[in-house]
């Protein structure tokens, strides 16, 4: 076994090593949102990737393996960041984005089971949090540049508004049930402004 | 099986069945609390509730009847809303009764396991959506009496302005891994009255 094959991390791009990845991490997305974490089995990932059954053990050995695998090529796939000159713009831009993901057939499943996968597993929680990490800061600028431009006090935190952003959309997924349309993305995005406009995130 | 046995919530107060539902549910919370949604075994809660397994999978059938009983429960005990005089001092009580539930070693883990549950089982879904809706119409009259205060516009959303104070601490314990403490409550409170007060809720 050499670290090349090893470390999903480590991959000549382009490379059998890479195809193999990527076959792998989109038939376990597929299962991920058709059955949940609890039914995530390494072997039918193998079959259905047409890969090595030894390889996904080796590469990926558990279910949380293939979690914390998925979620980091998730979050190399980051949209960037929106500049659309007012923070409003930039805000319902990123709202609308998360109510797109959410809302999405597939990716809709595939958040809530390794949202799920996260309630019962430490390493696949980190994870989770590394994905936001890098969602809420590849959109940070948004936040800098209306401090720039004075829309928002000095001392705003970009963090914390674009989580304001992200929250009620994510509440509604999870805990309400309530409906992600445009309509809430709009609100969601007019409420974080107007919260950070009268300097609740500094 | 007479329909008193089999229908969870038709049950004399203070009875035997009262007393089963209460410690079975009881063990239920815990054991979910502590392994999660996909480790409940029926066997297991009848045996360490001190309860037969046959009075358990009748009156249950599975463990997602547990979680729908249990979410059941959990609204009927939902605390009473606050009446500050104030929108920010009932909104701050309500974002601090949030994160002391989220913080909490059981409840906390409790929320995210019937969370989990939620997002891989249709019926508990459900039962999730109805707990928040009775959690959400509890906390009503606070935005209401704001509305007559002249605090908030009329035609202000009780249910989007309490939904956009809990929402931030549930993207905390389930997203972003952000740590709920004082400050974040507060904070929660703030912004969504802030929001509510430019209009954003009508």
């Amino acid at each position: 076994m050499n670290l090349d094959e090893a470390t999903p991390g480590s991959i000549r791009p382009g490379g059998r090593t890479a195809r193999v990845r990527e076959a792998v991490l989109r038939v376990a997305g597929d299962l991920l949102a058709e059955h949940g974490f609890a039914h995530l089995d390494l072997t039918e990932v193998a079959a259905a990737a047409e890969v090595g059954k030894t390889t996904v053990y080796r590469r990926w050995r558990n279910p949380t393996g293939l979690v914390i695998d998925l979620l980091s090529d998730m979050a190399e796939q980051s949209l960037p960041h929106a500049d659309t000159g007012s923070l409003l713009g930039d805000l319902t831009a990123n709202a609308r984005l998360v109510a797109k993901t959410l809302t999405d057939p597939r990716q809709g499943r595939l958040f809530q089971a390794v949202i799920a996968a996260a309630t019962c597993d430490e390493a696949a929680a980190t994870a989770l949090r590394r994905f936001y990490d890098v969602r809420l800061t590849e959109w940070a600028p948004c936040v800098e540049r209306a401090i720039e431009r004075g829309e928002v006090p000095e001392g705003t935190d970009p963090r914390a508004v674009l989580s304001a952003v992200s929250a009620p959309l994510y509440y509604r997924l999870l805990a309400s049930g309530d409906s992600i349309d445009d309509a809430a993305a709009a609100t969601a995005a007019t409420a974080a402004m107007n919260a950070a406009t009268a300097g609740t995130f500094t």
